[in-house]
Formats: structure tokens, sequence, C-alpha cells
């Protein structure tokens, strides 16, 4: 089985409110049906999500009460992006179920409280591929906070024992630095845990300008102690997920698996 | 706190497809905010969940692998109904969250087996408004069935031991004999258990002729065996569901709780 996350910068344009990238969906569900490999979906938010949960600032917990209308203004508007990827996977032939954060998880100050993660596993026994999102969820300590899609990747990790996991992005994978603002950055096409602690060091820059990939790299480090495979792949560029779900070579950053 | 059922044959149009019934859910919602009080939403799948449902045989169980598809699609737009239900809550000023069926609600041969009812408790006490709908469940000896709202109604009314159970109609209550077809049906006012089995003995046609009728007077049975109040009212007609809401009298079936 398969981890896949669907960024949301590669699913929706996160530069205008509420844009779904269906073209681009589109064709990575082609993909994933193409590869005919057994997948489990995690979906960022997005600008379905991300421009209300910082309005609100919803990641701080609940502080005051109009925090309550952005938690449900943001978890509706999470579910209607998730409904247009599950339209996007059906219309492609693949049997997508969707199944909520907020409904089978809590969190304790940002960390897993509880989390039936059950569902997901009769669902995938039924045949099913479960898809699910960075969603606003409950919190013990904080009322509610934001579970972002990257902490569900390392939750199934654990849990499922993926062949390997993939991140889809609007990069070619992790670069020396950030590709976005120096052209000199590099695309590191195969690394190690070790190898990525000495990048992230390096290049705080790049971790705090593309704001998800500081907190990606640390998701990447947690798979990784835990022995499996990550790769990172660019959205735009046809036949890569393809490439990568049937294990061909292609373009893409290889984060090798294991504590060495 | 109050459960409120909005029928599907309220919140859509049942002889058209995938038909959102706006303008009177946008009436049922302003009543809601009006009445000040807590309740918790279950709708129905009306035209957006029974069409496919039933072309895809989905209540049988798991027959065939084309159900799966089946499954999938229904699930979807149910999903894209409660988001209509949603929208127009928040519209009228509701905190209204929602809680799918699916990730919480395991049944084994149609009866509950496992049920995450915490999520619904913790998201109360938070202040929001729970709403959940009828929806297509994993059940452990079909594979998968329906889950209807009526089952959802029933489950809270054991575990909220709510104020009253209110069922939102396109009917003005419940009638000796089925009102569509029989211009001498009259509207039972007030009732008890007791009454209710003599009347749905003697109306068997009103039962099977409007289909939901049979199974809404078994929830209402248990609901009544539990000790509360249920209170069948029209959704078309304005201001009956905030009388009900607010405990003021008008026109519905009002069917006193209790054994006697």
């Amino acid at each position: 089985m398969i981890i896949l996350k669907l960024g949301g910068s590669i699913i929706t344009d996160k530069s205008k409110e509420y844009c779904f990238q269906k073209q681009i969906t589109d064709r990575l569900s082609q993909e994933i049906k193409r590869s005919d490999k057994k997948v489990i979906i995690v979906h960022g938010a997005g600008s379905f999500g991300h421009i209300l949960a910082k309005k609100y600032n919803l990641n701080l917990g609940h502080r005051n009460n109009e925090q309550l209308r952005g938690f449900s203004l943001t978890h509706t508007m999470v579910q209607k992006l998730n409904t247009m990827v599950l339209d996007s996977l059906h219309e492609n032939g693949i049997n997508a179920v969707s199944i909520s954060p907020h409904s089978v998880l809590k969190l304790d100050n940002h960390k897993p409280l509880k989390f039936n993660i059950d569902i997901f596993k009769d669902s995938i026994e039924k045949g099913f591929t479960p898809v699910t999102f960075g969603d606003v969820v409950l919190d013990k300590k904080l009322g509610f906070s934001i579970c972002s899609g990257d902490l569900l990747v390392e939750l199934f990790a654990e849990y499922f024992k993926p062949e390997k996991v993939v991140f889809i992005l609007d990069e070619d994978g992790i670069y020396t630095t950030n590709p976005k603002i120096d052209k000199n950055a590099k695309l590191i096409k195969s690394t190690t845990l070790e190898e990525l602690n000495k990048y992230t060091t390096l290049s705080d820059d790049y971790a705090d300008v593309t704001g998800g990939m500081a907190g990606k790299i640390d998701t990447i480090k947690n798979i990784s102690k835990l022995g499996f495979n990550t790769i990172l792949l660019n959205g735009n560029k046809s036949d890569r997920l393809y490439k990568v779900l049937v294990g061909k070579d292609t373009i893409c950053t290889f984060v090798h698996g294991g504590k060495k």
C-alpha cells in the first residue's frame, strides 16, 4: 500500500481563494488509476482552508466565540474541496470514499489523543480508496486546532507500514536551498535522514519562505525513522506520479528510510 | 437539547435528482436560529441519496463490485447535499459542523455495532451545532448498508435524553390514513404510543405508500418507549418549527413519550 499526499499547493491555486485546480487533479487521478496500486489519499486544504484558518487564528486554539464561526466555515470549505477531489477520482474510475479527520481524530495540544483508524482499515479491506485531508479538529487542551495533512500521513505510515510514501508538490522535490528565491538551488535526487538533517540546518530560509516545507521535512524525518521510503515529486509534470507509483525512474527526491 | 430531523422530502425535491430546496432550508435555518435552542440536526438524503442507493441496491449489502462505485458516488452526493445544508445554517448564524455517519458508525446487519458518539458530545460542549445525515456506512455482516437519518435520531435520543424530538416533514404530521390518497384522512394532533400502535395497524396503506412513514413510525415508537416526546410538523409552513422549538401551540402531531 502506498500513502499519497496531494499537496494543497498542487490541487488548489494557493494565491487565489477557493480555486480548485481541476485539470491537474484529473491528470493525477488518471495516473493513480493507471498505476493500479492500492493507495490511501491525504490532500491538503490549500486556499480552501488556510485563508480562513489564518483569518480566525484557529491554530491558536479557542480564544473567542467568533472563532466558532471560523471553525464551522473552514471545515465546510475544506469539505467542498474534498468533494471536488472525490468527483475527480470517481470520474477516473477510483472508488474513493471520504473520511473527515474532524470525525475521527481528537488532538491534545496539537498531538494526537484519539484516532479511530479502524474506519480507514475497514474501508481499504472492503476495496475502497480512503480519502482524507487537512482539517480543523477538536483539541483537548486548546479547544480546537488544525490537523495538517502531513500529520495524517505520519499516523498512516506508522499504522499501515506502506511500501512508500509519496508527496505531490508544485516543485520537483527538495532542493539544497529555496528554489523559488535561489537560482543556484540544486534538486536533491536521493538522500537519507542524516543528510536531510544537514540540509535543513543549512537552509532555514527555505524552511521559512515556503511555509509548508519546514513541517514537511519534520514529517519526512519521522517517516524515515520508521524505516519507510519517502518520495517527493512535482505534480505539475505529467507521468512523474505514475512512474513513482509503479517504481520507474523519474525526476524526484528519494528519501531512503532507516536510521542510518 | 432538541433533536431535529430535517426530512429528505423537505430539504430536497424527492421527485427530481439532486434538487436542493434552498429557500425552504433557509427559512428553517432562520427559525432554528430565532428559537435560540441547542439542537443536534440530522438530515435525510432525499433525492441526493435514494436514487443512487436504489440503482446500486446498496441496502442489500455487498454483492458485486460495481456496488463499490455506487457506494462511493452515493456518499459523495450526500456529502454535497450536506454542504448545502451547512451553508444555509452558516448564512443564518448557526455554527454548524458536519459529522459524517460513515466515519463514526459501523452497522452489523443494519443494527448499530460501533458508534463513536463522543465527537457529537464534544462538539456540543464546545458550542457547535452538530449536523449529520442519512448515509451509506460499512456493515460487518453485509459489507455495507444504509444508515437512515431516523436510526441516528434514535441513537441520539437514547444518548442525549433530549427535551423533545422534532421531525420536519412535507405533511402536517401523522394522519389516520394516507393524506396523499385519502381525502378523509384526519391529522392526529396528539397521541400516545398505545394509540399509535392502533393507527398503524389500521393503515397499512399509509405506511406502504409514503415509504418513509412506516420506518418513521417505528422510530417514533422507540423514542416514545424511551420516555421522550416526539413532534412531527410541516416544514413547508412558516413558523411551525419555531413555535414547536419554543414550546408554543401550532399545527402538528404531538406523540407523548412514556409507556402508558
